[in-house]
């Protein structure tokens, strides 16, 4: 039985192999994508969601926006990476798909009412749409099974020393999702820094010879070219579809119960997610983290799920 | 013509003077209460705003429950002032109004779209729903006339030296208001300390006669005796209602164009809504704070809307 | 028995007249000035000390300069108060007293050890060089009978909306010296805003006739005509006597014990002292707070002191 | 010529091997030891300085205590690392050097006016006495060549997720040495986690056979048990010595111009090193940081260093 999904996503060049993952992967039921602002502009998001789904024949995934910027601070997205509109390097074709007329929390709401079993959120952006339904229907939270966040790190960061994007953009949001109660899973830059577009994994995601891994190329040859430019990494690490990887293969990635508190108050370090594997602070584990992953593995799956697609 | 008004608050002792004065001035068009987390918990506040309305004979103002607990921090309720259910002293009769089956961000939604005119809202707790209406409904902040706000403090705190309880619940709310560009009014303590629950004011409001005004009475009664053990202060100070003057009398207030923020970071001062009467920041007005008030005219306007109620 | 006296200082045009008032009180035994930047660098206020005790005709008192910029963070003179010298108006003699060799720190040791009785410091600037002391020499707290500070306030600041100007310059240093033990007071804002240079003040101040006089008086003139351009306050506090006139007549001050705790991470409120008038946050008294002034007697000491100047 | 050096320290285990480094490396004239309070309280540090010079014959080296705590903050010592007197393991024989009757500053301003060239300064504790000599003397800054710390990290900590034990200790002080210009160099977490003392480390440090070298073992087994229990470490990092590497030999380590700016402010990263390896913050340069060391090359300079010893 494959597993229900929403996907919260801000595409964003890694979070298109998230969605085609999703798609594409026999063991996720993708139920709906939500979009926030992270990498782009929500409206930029937004868009981007729906050309890469109609581009690569997905259909029947209601696409709602949510958030247009964080809980409490002020967007800066990510454009020295994605590029202006989020999602820079190919031309973009006309989306295909519609915007769902319900925002992103009445789309979660909805979703999770319908399904009559739990349901997997994967995150791939900024936690503000999954803070903004914690508050907006704490009594729906048994409804969700798990929130599985690529995000945050457990050394250094990537927007400052010490803070990951996604978590540095709204970590008022990362509070409240951990203090929530739900079950949590991070997929840190400790992890995904190791998931790297080498010249092989172009070559291999190109290799499908569809419209879709054309597409995909082309976005993997900018999102390297900005890697290098800005974080000094020639082959760009694949952040987002590896939290998409943690559900459709568990068995792909190491974790460990830990406790994740984010920095909401420093002058240097605000969104830091501090990570306390050697248990030193006394406090209960509240998350799981990832430690490790199956780097072929990952390939495998995604490379198998990309070829499923138009 | 009569204001149209939606009350965001936490009955709590003084929220109820401020609901009976939007239902009983003709100024005032009471279209909706809806209840946050703050004086007490949620399940006490919303149940408090039906029994107080019910028992006042206010009818056809829904009432919807919003968030149980500020937008990143952990409520505290201000018991040794309200008491354990918020609205200590009487014993309370059943509520005989019913709750609205939406949730108070939906109710706001609701009346600003049917209303055909900008609303005010009038909000004398926490400014969670408000903060969360924002983040959702980012499109509809133009149906807004303006927020008035009982909260925070020009001068000292209440429940800290420099924070007063509503601002210090929820600080990151203030923020996301304030940085909402929604036209703002704040009625602090510096104002609302001039408006004190004297002898003659209880008697004052019990020469009314009616049902309302004897419970009443033993809310004032009650609400002076925890404000003296706690505050020092035998004579409590009528905080909400005063925010509702605003809107039905605006001559009863002065106020000053100025600049606030709010300290989100402080370990002793959180909660401090920092207020540059002087203008030495250098930064841009983002409100109105009001500096004075008509006593006494204040209390006929309240004695005069009590009396209209059974 | 006069008391013995450390004056540790940022002249400055208040500060000028508590340099003045030790000199000239028979209660104060005036062992050195010590010298700190503040309301101006560390030169000028070393400077304008030399300037206006040899002026006075105050010898045998040594002066050494201290810290130039505060323990932690950078120093900001207040220019727009106390001019681009610290003491403008009038125009300065040469200073007919030399500076003692000794750094601040060496000088306070040396009179504490020669002292044979405890000593007062009384500090009118940041309290940075009382915290070096207070590093440097932790085995001669001892020798301090107490610290009396102009600093902080209750209320409202003067340079942010919650800091009065010398906490705000060295917030550290503060909570250093509150930390120490050593016995602490704090005459703030609260109470020095009483105090203010109305025409009638610099009337008696001048009809002295002395060469002191008449220097105060285009001292006097010339702060009032800041303090009303940066405070819309005429008639300007003359703030750092007040705390020489608590040791020299203690009758004329009111204080509290109480509990001071001054901000150190805030981003709008960063050096406010946060006093808990109200014993509302259960910790322990670490000070007394004035929160009264006979502003009568103040006048008529300082004017006696004053007279008895060259 | 050997480089004239004072190191101030809190032995502590590994600041042991950096003295005997220090006095047994033909590159390095060692000038003074100063103390502070770090791993273990100020009176243990000083009296373990003062019982391990004593034991390997080191004469002529004055030792002068400095502070016993942290600029603002408040010490913890590192017990479950260096037990309760800082030295846990071998038995202590009474010291055989006296302490210096200056200060820890004094004696640095006294070396740095007698040397005639600039002194460089290892710290290898909290940068506790680095900073009052700052503060106390900035006029004789330019006399120091450089200040070598062991301390912080550009990546995770040891007493919390991001926060090194010395930096930790004392946040601000590393903030004031950073701010004053003086040149500085931080052997980190990064560097030092690579230096481990594996049982082949032991053996050939015993191997000199001396009293100092039984000794050492002693305090390496005592060390690498702690470490295990509380790191997870059965081989532990031996820090500070590679800070004295540093100076004696430069080559031993690969070091990077960058920028250092230390977390004062926030809750959970307070005493995190953020240093901006990709320059992404777009400040100048403050600070060299090491980024690797030649691990074979240091251990053989520590052993040759110690043969020397008695």
């Amino acid at each position: 039985m494959p597993k229900p999904v929403i996907l919260d996503c801000d595409p964003g060049h890694d979070d298109v192999f998230a969605i085609w993952l999703a798609a594409g992967d026999p063991e996720i039921d993708l139920r709906a994508i939500t979009t926030v602002g992270g990498n782009g502009l929500l409206s930029h998001t937004t868009y981007n969601a729906r050309v890469v789904t109609g581009l690569a024949g997905i259909t029947g995934v209601p696409i709602a926006p949510g958030a247009a910027g964080p809980l409490v601070r002020v967007l800066t997205p990510a454009e020295s990476i994605h590029g202006a509109n989020a999602l820079g390097g190919p031309e973009l074709p006309e989306p295909a798909v519609d915007e769902d007329p319900r925002t992103a929390v009445e789309l979660i709401r909805d979703v999770l009412d319908a399904a009559g079993e739990p349901v997997t959120i994967v995150a791939t952006g900024p936690l503000t749409n999954i803070a903004l339904f914690v508050r907006a229907h704490p009594e729906r939270l048994p409804l969700v099974r798990e929130v599985v966040w690529m995000g945050g790190s457990t050394g250094r960061g990537n927007i400052t020393p010490y803070a990951e994007f996604n978590a540095w953009t709204d970590p008022e949001a990362v509070a409240v999702v951990l203090g929530s109660g739900l079950p949590f899973t991070m997929i840190g830059l400790n992890v995904t820094h190791q998931v790297l577009v080498t010249p092989g994994v172009v070559a291999r995601i190109g290799a499908a010879g569809t419209r879709t891994a054309a597409f995909g190329v082309e976005l993997l040859t900018f999102f390297n070219s900005t890697y290098e430019r800005d974080q000094g990494m020639p082959a760009g690490p694949l952040h987002d579809p590896v939290a998409m990887a943690l559900v459709a293969r568990p068995e792909l990635l190491t974790t460990v119960e830990t406790r994740i508190d984010v920095e909401l108050h420093g002058t240097e370090t605000a969104g830091a997610t501090s990570v306390d594997l050697l248990g030193k602070l006394g406090r209960e584990p509240n998350a799981r983290v990832a430690t490790g992953v199956d780097v072929e593995g990952f390939w495998q799956l995604l490379e198998a799920a990309v070829r499923t697609l138009s």
